[in-house]
């Protein structure tokens, strides 16, 4: 059969280049022979998920065999009243990931352009280079998404998506809700906020109000980080019942399975729990503030479950992130200047800590300048 | 905020139908008051899962805050020694239906037409329309796919794409491994043959053999029918390499979840479960052609787990199904002419059968012309 002619794909997919956003720790230790020990690079919660989490899972565990519901009714009503907006206000999929491919699908057409800060979330990038839009990227500014330039490259370029992430990945850095009314004020009206808040449970309180009936912008959360659920893929976004309806005509209605629903309905209904990682992630992040003054370097003020290192310069950082990586720690560093003179740690459990302590000690020691 | 301005979806999006493929039953059941009691519209596994799954649900829910590896790795080798192929043959997603949006985005342009059966999966359909390809839809003919019809529109269309299930959704109905090749050979080479065969496992011996090297068509299989796992969202693709590369430069990477892959390969290990399912459900159709006997009606010969009763007109299905539904039995209507006369119903477990057995004949009875 290799004589044979396949069939060609589209020309947007015959060009596009054979990338991948993340290259996970498993592909990472089968590429490297090396087994991960502590697993600290992916900013999944180290403190799990909640115990009413894997009851549900054990509960439903019989149930596997049918489709979940397609309108996720019964997590979409809960998240409504939790957040005091409508249903009509929701659309639930399979993590944030999926989110962002839907949106750029939705607002995106080919060689229109999408703004984002340079180094910020590669899969956002991803897709709207999947979906033939162009890029425009901003420089960070003092390691912090520069909302200025970002809003003045969207009025210049015409861009249809601003793509935001706050708390920023993979900075840490955390913009107050004043700074994103601005923003929303300066937006040119056919530019769509896509405010990632992956992060939001971990920030100060200081935070953008809920409003549903605003039709400027987007607001993405997710079950995968505060609430310990990345392996169950369930994310949302929060907008204008005119934005969501939009989504009920390319989403994938029966993608979000039973376990995912039910996991996130548990995990939503103990909150609790998710207070308690977020005051155990806030005392992680003053461990890791205090390892860094031990191994003088800088660490970036965090308002997530991370905490990015500031190392000086890309080739420190690339043999900081080296050496962990034969010890068996997995981290992940910066992906552009200047960030790529950063190491970023998810905040581990104090035991983890512990573990990482000499080991990223020596490793700053031995490629200090 | 009611006077600002929405940001406008693409020209595509805004003008797409605000359609759902399938309503699900729990939204029927929250519009009508109804409790489903008898689930049998679906094609959904009533025999449920392998012991197996449950086990490996059971031991990796403590799992569920990390990411599934993004390769989904150990069930893409599993899947390839189970099937004799290269791991490069394989694409794993959430389900057929993500797949079917993949293959739909990677191979058809805007415009261009993509070939399928009238009243065949909607769902293919929802991708097609939903990045903006035209359908061409064949009549079946004698209650089955029309090859030659399909493969005549193919040519004369230009299309890109042809689908075709096999075993077929919603008639049941089964080509030989003759006809298929037939069907290849005469494919124009700028089309790709998309066969879904999510119901292999119910079908005759005489099966297609697989050539991985063969570029002109993909093979999708699911672990939602005879593995009973619709509820945990995993399908995946066997083609040839240069194909499956393309899925990588678009695929959601993190898509398939830690409790999915684990689910998966459980259940592929249980091989003796599946045949087992497929004996019972052998059994169950026999059953359904007893029950279509008494009720003087015709079951279509089926090479799934499900029957399609043909009662002899639209009104008359409408009729039944309407009847059953009020009942608690949840079942398909065909959705289009003629399918439209039938009425298709899940092979149930025997205690189903018991239980469905007089309310199906009563509503025959009661319809009957």
């Amino acid at each position: 059969m290799s004589e044979r002619e396949r069939p060609p794909f589209t020309r947007l997919v015959e060009q596009l280049p054979a990338m991948v956003p993340f290259v996970g720790p498993e592909t990472l230790e089968r590429r490297t022979g090396v087994q991960v020990r502590l697993r600290l690079g992916a900013n999944e919660s180290p403190f799990g998920a909640s115990p009413c989490v894997r009851q549900a899972i054990s509960e439903w565990a019989a149930g596997v065999s049918n489709y979940g519901d397609p309108e996720i009714y019964q997590l979409r009503r809960a998240l409504a009243e939790h957040h005091g907006i409508g249903m009509e206000n929701l659309v639930v999929a399979s993590g944030i990931d999926e989110l962002l491919g839907l949106i750029v699908r939705a607002f995106l057409e080919p060689g229109q352009v999408a703004v984002t800060s340079l180094g910020a979330y590669p899969t956002f990038n991803y897709h709207v280079e999947g979906f033939g839009g162009r890029l425009a990227r901003v420089p960070y500014r003092e390691w912090r998404n520069d909302l200025e330039a970002l809003v003045e490259t969207a009025r210049a370029e015409g861009a249809r998506l601003l793509f935001l992430a706050n708390p920023d990945n993979p900075t840490g850095s955390y913009h107050s809700s004043a700074a994103l009314l601005e923003l929303l004020q300066r937006l040119p009206a056919s530019c769509l906020l896509v405010l990632d808040e992956a992060y939001l449970d971990f920030a100060p309180e200081d935070r953008l109000p809920l409003d549903p009936a605003d039709p400027r912008l987007l607001r993405l959360r997710t079950f995968s980080k505060a609430h310990g659920l990345a392996g169950m893929r369930v994310g949302y976004a929060i907008g204008a019942a005119p934005l969501v309806a939009g989504f009920d005509k390319i989403r994938l209605h029966f993608g979000v399975g039973v376990l995912a629903q039910v996991a996130a309905l548990a995990a939503l209904g103990d909150q609790g729990f998710v207070a308690g990682v977020a005051a155990a992630v806030a005392d992680g992040r003053r461990d890791y503030e205090r390892m860094a003054g031990l191994g003088r370097v800088r660490a970036l003020p965090s308002a997530t479950n991370f905490v990015a290192f500031d190392v000086g310069d890309a080739e420190r950082a690339r043999a900081v992130a080296d050496r962990l990586w034969e010890q068996g720690v997995f981290v992940r560093r910066g992906p552009a200047p200047p960030l790529d003179r950063c190491v970023r740690i998810t905040v581990g459990r104090p035991e983890q800590r512990r573990a990482l302590e000499p080991i990223l000690l020596e490793a700053l020691h031995a490629t200090a300048p």
